[in-house]
């Protein structure tokens, strides 16, 4: 079973941008975590990040013949990319929608998500584990 | 570690009502898989349903003494009891939202909780799994 | 053919509270005339009151095994019981929303009704004839 | 005791018109029923339809005169036309306002009616029932 | 110079419609008054009333043609018919906005108009001296 | 008769500040031919001006002694000074809002009046003939 | 292949009301030049103007047996008839709906169309090629 | 003179629950302060508390009978509860609705009592001396 | 202790506007039976009206310096005075709002309030008591 | 004469992404048969498409030097990108926006366009002919 | 060139109200600050300060005559007062809206302002900062 | 100190797009002229361009080990991008926010800014002399 674990916009920063929200841990050290939580599993990841809307469709669009589901942290673009919804949508595999901070604890503005409507589900707030969760959701089906 | 398992209002239909949406697993199948998992995991779970958001409230001010722990399928509750809200805040332990269907799927009322502020963090979509993973997160605190 | 005739919150304060708008019976009186219509066409009635939200689902589901169809006055959980709502759809049996006053008539948050959309019809705004209407309404399918 | 049965726009399509939510009686066979159930109980009913607003005022006019009560489908002007609102008030005479389908299962622009508050009361989601209970509930006054 | 005097749906029921609000004068004194009115100050009129929003509309597009300006009541038609609002842009010959009674004392939906934009002035809340100061304004132009 | 004519701020500006909405003459100008239009009709008028919502509270207030009737041009503080709202409630006089210009053609916030409701009746767009009619409103009485 | 052509309010008035905006030409003239294009394209078109709604209403109904599919053009009544957009359903042939100006580059109230979602599709912005467009749209079915 | 002083859902946290909002006080001591302050003025209290809507409103119909005004802190039901609302209009007697702190400085929802309406009076913001001053005023009619 | 005692628009018109809401009393003898009350509780009261937004914030401010708490009943600049608001942040001493009648009882508008959130706390709906209950207030602090 | 023919974000998909929207047809055989109807009409075509925002950005600049106008299907950027919107006001051709799709019988969000007001017209609804009839737009100016 | 620098309600408080939000130099100093900056680049300041709404409106309007641009702070005023927003467009000169804070950091309604229309530009969240910038904007034009 | 200077979309479009808005010189000259005053005042300024908000944010990344503020003018992506509004937190410099025009005077969508809460202070409508005075505002702290 293949999986991307895809993250969007700032998520480069993470151990720099606000720690406080984000946690310490970089995504290359979160990343080399799930690496291994994968092996465990019997499950191939592949990494992509990026801060363009575009590129994100197009990593997206791939997923559509190279894997098996996808673990998407969309950042910002998750409060108003309608683009990356219909992506997820073309895609047509199953999607997990992950946040690392619990959104609903923060401004207004990031409670609504416009692309939750066409994942399999959310999972938002448990930090770095929020992946992990994420893997096991897609794993276990 | 000890967790309470909380089901609110229709939750003891689970298997009857609307199984496209729900799934066919009852309320006892299901808890009875979760305490497996606990079990494996040494984690000490107890289980309460009720229709009654009076109840429910008592029982989550209990957790406050009792528990390490909540995992919480608020139902339809989870749209508008502020009380059920205050009800975390005041028990002081850390709670996960949780539901079957991924409500942003579904009628516009059923996007907006008005308890996600007061949670660790949210998961939904994942039908039965919804719970397991939150055990899971609760667990690797 | 069985009918539950189910009241919400405050009507059985019928005939003491705000006669100018409910009216001068009580909420006895109504049933014992319904009774009496029930048996003049082969209905069964069965009569139940509570001012409690769970209760009020307990009862409804029991419909589910005992019943062929309700006539319910959920009061003022008209206006925001989603967990109501989701124990008529439960329910599986069809309901028929009733209120005594034209809630068109009153303030602005009556004129919204979170259960209409799952009831087979709503009849409202002809005092205790409203349930009559409703019970022939039930009966005539 | 004479009852106008009044029906607005579109409501000459009826049996054609999308039988799945209308149902495939057409308002001929229907107004024939209700001529019988007025018979059998002593109301003599008269019958109207137009598509146009301003003939459908003029009929609500009439009944100010020559009518005890008004049964009034106003279709889709239901939602929209203040001046059908205030011919019902101009004519002082009791109307009840029914529909075929349940409204509120339907758009979210079909659940608001411009007329409900100045009528007696309101009867949806019965299809034809939703006219003969109306003439019951005018009858019954 | 000549005065076309239009009134909308339900204004050929004043003097017998809700005399506390509309007064206890019909449409036929208050038009002789006005010709009254008229005759002194040597201004032509001509009166019109129709409950048909398509007739009104025809009678606005003669008064290009007709007269030199439009003193009109519209009723209930002037909270939503934008028809009407085209019309009288069409038009092009001044018209003054009049209403009996002050529409921002009553329900909250007649507090908007969507014809002002497009005519000259507005004048409410006078009674019938509201069309007379209207044939005043247009007069004193 | 007694009829105290009030300009609220910035109309001390007139036929200074934007002629092609407001016209070319100044409110002394203004105010000399409603002077001459008083005498004619036997009114006797009074004149004010004030930029401060304070000053012009007070002003209202000593209407409730000294006047029979205010035709009132409030300016800005039409649309939000509920303080003026209230003084012309606690003055127990008729008065009539008047406006300039029509100020439905103009901004969105110039649509809406917080006074409109406790005043007898609204005359706008008419220039300054807006005063002079609203003034034989009020004589008219 | 027969095509109704349907004018709403206001359009007889084409080529006198506002030239800037919907250009020199008169209906009748445009008529003409459809007629040609239906010719040349093996297409019989109807033609009707109606400023009355419940006119549009029957003419919409007598396509349902006469004609092939509809062009319309329903002026205002864009806005607000849901009475007509309920004929567009009850006709059941594919319904054009056309606009001589770009309704976007107006008024905010012009933005809305009541009827958008029961046509197979909307043209708009052309002038008078909207028309022919349209034709073409439906004859290319 | 006999009072009812009815605590709603959580406030039998007092003391507990945040303290740095609601004061290290419990339910317990702040009640005995209050039958103290009663006894001084020859006022006789009786207490409640509950977390569940449908006993508060079994409370409030029986001071109907049994008490001359109530003391109610409805806690979040006061954000939503109409049912609470409708039962102090049935019970008929004056109610005082109180807040331990200034729910204006907190978030949002809490800002809107939908039974401020049908009380009194409210007092919110002063700590326990909420309730004594909630005391006097009803003491003092 | 010295308490400022402010009274806003209008309410220089006690005992004449609108008795069944406000009350007989003026506020000369509302302020004389205050200054009793103060006087038995060792408390120095200083009287203010003012109808001028800008004086009332000049008083405001001069309560940082001579006063230690205020008494604001800001009349109609409740509901739109954010300089009054600010004014009160600015002085930095205890401020209680009150209101003669329940506001909640009364218009829309009058539920709003923008100076509620820097307030200690509010108390509405007493009449001439909520003055009294406010002293005793800032007193018991 | 030389258009532009921009596809945005997700386009690309077109074959694969729900046929059953956007039917069977791949962009390129799209594409294809426009060619060939631009050739048999004297047009020459230039195709492009993106998923970034950026790059449709500088497409739609290089058009104001090397097109005569634009025909842009904006995909879901249509409805948020002002960037967008921005572009094509720059760019200063007649640009036409096409949608597949009948935007309108979808998704709420999918009825706002931000673009519409920046365009000559708009078309949609017809499928692959949507592009046709925008050539034949800009082609018939 | 001379230029009127205009603080609004509150201003007077600088350097004793928050001084966390608005730093710790008095009104004075910073007046006294722009003075010099004023001389260096022979720019004619005249400082004046009110919280008074009318009063503030005197002033800009004698901007009119003796400025050739004002500087303008309006504090809590620039939310809601439409008077002073008529003002400067009756002035007719030049004026820069400034903030020391950036509004937009704080509450949600002092992100609105009904000023910034009328102005020429906004300068906000320099601290006295904003007001140097300001009087370089103007002068440097 | 060093200081980014970033545009973003279409900006570098300015000489040529709508030049009575934005002005007739391009953005080289723009950077030229403030390329001098930076020489002038010590600053070493670095220009950047992007019609990408992924670059856009890269830019702003890079520039929190490069550079010790921004100057950000963000064009329509002022408006929307939530992204880059992190970006700018995530990047921990001083950033100030410009706009050449006066956006408040601008289309209603243009008045939201989605940065304004995370930068310094804001500088709109001074043409290019905006860029200047916030190269004075970073360089004067």
């Amino acid at each position: 079973m293949k999986i991307f674990i895809i993250n969007g916009p700032n998520l480069n920063m993470l151990g720099k941008r606000e720690p406080e929200i984000y946690g310490a841990d970089t995504l290359e050290s979160i990343n080399a975590e799930l690496k291994e939580l994968c092996d465990s599993i019997g499950v191939e990841p592949e990494f992509y990040q990026s801060n363009c809307e575009g590129e994100l469709i197009d990593i997206i669009h791939s997923a559509r013949e190279k894997a098996d589901g996808i673990v998407l942290n969309a950042g910002a673009y998750t409060h108003y990319s309608i683009a990356i919804r219909d992506a997820i949508s073309a895609c047509e595999k199953p999607c997990v929608e992950v946040h690392l901070s619990n959104v609903h604890k923060r401004e207004e503005f990031r409670h609504k998500s416009v692309i939750s409507a066409v994942c399999e589900g959310v999972i938002c707030g448990f930090g770095k584990d929020s992946y992990r969760l994420a893997i096991l959701a897609l794993a276990g089906k």
